[in-house]
Order: C-alpha cells, then sequence, then structure tokens
C-alpha cells in the first residue's frame, strides 16, 4: 500500500516538520520505499517534486525537508507499489488541468482491474496505475457535470462524493484531491487528520526524533489541518476519518462533510 | 524577455554542465530574475522543478545543478518577465496532457495582447502570462486536429509549424514544445543549437569558470543536443535557427526541418 499525506491552512504555512516524520516511512521506518511525491499550492499553482527512489534517502526529499516552502494546500504520498512498475510515470500525486486549476490527486489503495474498462472521455492516463486512471476518470465525471465551473462548491462536492463511493465500491479508495482552493479527502480503510490552533502546543515526530514548539512558529489565528494515513506525531490526538466518509478542508476548517 | 534551453539525446544523458551556465544568466551574468524552470523527461513522464525566485541563488537550481537526473527530452526557461507578474503561475515550462502524453512547453518573446481574444476549448491557463495562454491555443489546436494521435508524426509538425507561423504573426515566438519522444524548435528572433557527437572534446561555459571534457563522459554512440536562446560555450560553433524556422529533434538528430 501506499501513505497519503495533505495540509490544509489559513495561512501560507511550510510542512517541513511532517515531512520530515512521512519520508522516514519511505524504506526507513516504513516500506514505502517506491517512490514519493509531494504538491505544493502557491496561489493557483501548483509546484510538485516527484521522484521513484526511496523518500529516506532521496537528495530531492532532503530538499523538501531543509527548505521551507510556504502553501496553504499540499498534497504529498510515498509509494508502496502494487499496480504499476517503479517509474516516474507511476509517482503519484497526479495532476490534470481543469477550467484553469491544476486539479492534484493522491491514491492510497487498490482498484480492482475492472476500473481500467470504465471509458475515459478529456483526460488520459500517462501512466499504468489504477490510481492515476481513478483521477482521470474522476476528472471526467466533474467536467462532464459541469463544464464550466459551478457557481457554489456543494454540488460539486457532492458529485465528487458520488464518484469516491463508486470507486470504493472497486476495492480500497482513500484519497486526497485538491484544486488549488479546497483540499477533499475520502477515506476508505485508514487518514486520520488534527487540525492545530491557538493555544498551540509541542509535537513529537512518531518516525524520527524530532520535537516542534508550535508556539515559536505561529500567530494566533493561524489554522493548520495536517491529513495523514497514520498519525505522524505520538503526543496528540488525531482524528480518523470513518469508512465512506468525505471531509472537505478550506483554511484550516472543515467546509463540507458527507458520511455514509 | 527570456532565455530557453532544451536538450535531445539518445541516450538518457544529465544536463548539469549546461544548466550551470543558464542558471547564471538568472540574475547573475544576466537579468532573467523573475523566477526558472526545468522539466526533465524519463520515460513517458515529466519531472519538473519550477521556482519564481532568481536561479542564481535558488537552493532547488543548486540541487538541479549538483543532482544528475537522466533524461533524454529536457526543457528550461529562465524568465524576465513582460506580461503577467512575477509568481508560480506564471514560472515556464507549462505542462499539459494531451493523448496520456505529458506535452511541455517554454515561450520566449512577446505577443500582441489580441492572443488573449483567441478561443479556447479543452485547455485553459492557470496564470496571466499570453506565453501559456498561446500554449493553450496550440494544444487546442493539436487536440481538434486530431482527437486521437496520428499515426505518422508529419501531418503533426506540419501542423504545430503552422500555428507557430499564427503565433509568430503576433509578435515575438521564439519556443520549446516536447511531448516526452521529441522536442519541437521554433524561432522568431534567437535560439540556437549544437550536437555533440565523437569524436568529444572540451566544452567551456560562457557565464562560469566551468569545462568539461566530454570524452570522459559519454560513449562512442552518444548523440546530445543542446538548444539554447544564446550559445552557452565559448570554444564551440553553435549552429542559429533561422526566423520563421522549425526543427524537431528526436534522439538527438533533427527529424523535421521546415522554413519559410
Amino acid at each position: 500500500m501506499c501513505e497519503l499525506m495533505g495540509m490544509s491552512a489559513n495561512v501560507p504555512t511550510d510542512i517541513c516538520f511532517s515531512f520530515a516524520g512521512l519520508m522516514q516511512r519511505g524504506g526507513g521506518t516504513g516500506p514505502h520505499k517506491d517512490g514519493w511525491g509531494i504538491g505544493f499550492y502557491e496561489g493557483k499553482a501548483q509546484r510538485a517534486f516527484h521522484d521513484p527512489q526511496p523518500s529516506v534517502d532521496s537528495p530531492i526529499a532532503q530538499l523538501v525537508c531543509h527548505y521551507p516552502i510556504k502553501s496553504k494546500n499540499v498534497i504529498s504520498h510515498i509509494r508502496q507499489a502494487n499496480v504499476g512498475s517503479v517509474n516516474l510515470e507511476n509517482t503519484h500525486p497526479f495532476s490534470r488541468e481543469l477550467w484553469g486549476f491544476t486539479w492534484t490527486f493522491a491514491h492510497n489503495g487498490q482498484l480492482d482491474p475492472v476500473i481500467f474498462d470504465w471509458p475515459l472521455r478529456f483526460y488520459k492516463p500517462v501512466g499504468t496505475t489504477d490510481s492515476e486512471y481513478a483521477f482521470c476518470w474522476l476528472l471526467d465525471q466533474v467536467r462532464l457535470a459541469f463544464p464550466e465551473p459551478p457557481q457554489k462548491t456543494e454540488p460539486l462536492f457532492e458529485l465528487i462524493t458520488q464518484c469516491c463511493h463508486k470507486l470504493r465500491a472497486l476495492g480500497v479508495f482513500n484519497m486526497l484531491l485538491c484544486d488549488s482552493d479546497w483540499l477533499f479527502t475520502y477515506c476508505t480503510t485508514k487518514l486520520h487528520w488534527i487540525t492545530r490552533r491557538a493555544p498551540f502546543g509541542v509535537a513529537q515526530l512518531k518516525d524520527c526524533d524530532l520535537t516542534v514548539d508550535f508556539r515559536g512558529e505561529t500567530q494566533e489565528n493561524d489554522i493548520v489541518t495536517v491529513i495523514a494515513t497514520e498519525p505522524l506525531t505520538d503526543n496528540e490526538v488525531w482524528q480518523p476519518i470513518q469508512t465512506g466518509e468525505a471531509r472537505v478542508f478550506k483554511e484550516g476548517e472543515t467546509c463540507f462533510y458527507r458520511s455514509e
């Protein structure tokens, strides 16, 4: 399987601390050694780093860890391959443009190969994973339903939720999806989140000997939500997302929620 | 204006040497301090690095310079902004998916603002540059003419050449375009290329005190073509591409050529 990590914040925030924990699981404290990737939104644009090497000893992961890129929305993924060989084209997150926005997607899980028979119209996969195929199908459904951007986001989120339910019927579908403004999360088996806000405290990573005191890193009104397959810290309470639950974060807060 | 750099090779080759020269021009020996980007193809996939900071003091540019990523096709760009503010969404190269391939584009020049009235159908710009708009328009024309990938590339290259002529009628249009397999170049004012093959020799960068002896870096059958706005070395003969000339490289060799 793989691990996902995401962030939604109301101020541009770096994710160096959380990424330092996650990257250990890419061949160090975890078996996810088949590549990793991360996409940072800065305004409407997304800056991505991809590497088919294990994150634990990737010079690019070291850079991401030590070079604070400030972002309000981040999606990251470390891969343990099941479908599709280990190479760059199968390395999450995947991106496509819709309505002049770069949509970014990462998936954890495995889908029945029947997914590859679902017809695609606008978007085609570059690689061979079930994940990228599912992303293309999902974005097709959004584009078919909304050739132009909808005035309100709720019908859009309802549609994406319905599509996620259909994908989950094919297997395990935990995913993160972002359009630069909001971060959509969907859970089949495992996904956790935590919102940090004032009063801030100290957090201790699970996967390496690293502690941060957020009191020295934040302003009073900052709201920062981190989403991860498994909690990244061992001294804080992370909320599990339930099976069949869709939760959308914007500016660090939940803005849409559906459970089955 | 901006500067372009590209590479087409018949074996995966790193571009560290050429990039070391180019990055100096991003705020060091040249005025192109408004961001830079580079896209490396590895198989069908493209790995991009973007930074709205000047390349000469960008930690990401330092990484690209010292971490040899082997690729057969590369597109890079350093920016001196004219249309569109300095931010990530206006940082070249731009990418879009067509037929399951990631197409990457970088432009040097400036187009009449009338470009923004040209209708777009499938692809929409994320940022505000004339360059990204022109890329979306160009890819639209390709997709309209070829909803499915053509069996032969010649009609495709003819179409792209015709589109480039139309864009050149709006101003200055020097560009690089790549689909992972071939590298399309088009010149209005300034673009040079050099092909290195056996017997290899020594090259000396213009922009910094760096020399490479390609005899120690290459195999006998290697063919590596580098394209750049201005020659990057001062002891080799670079070929100018002429105004209105389209030249497509594949595996380091010219595979299509049209002049007006």
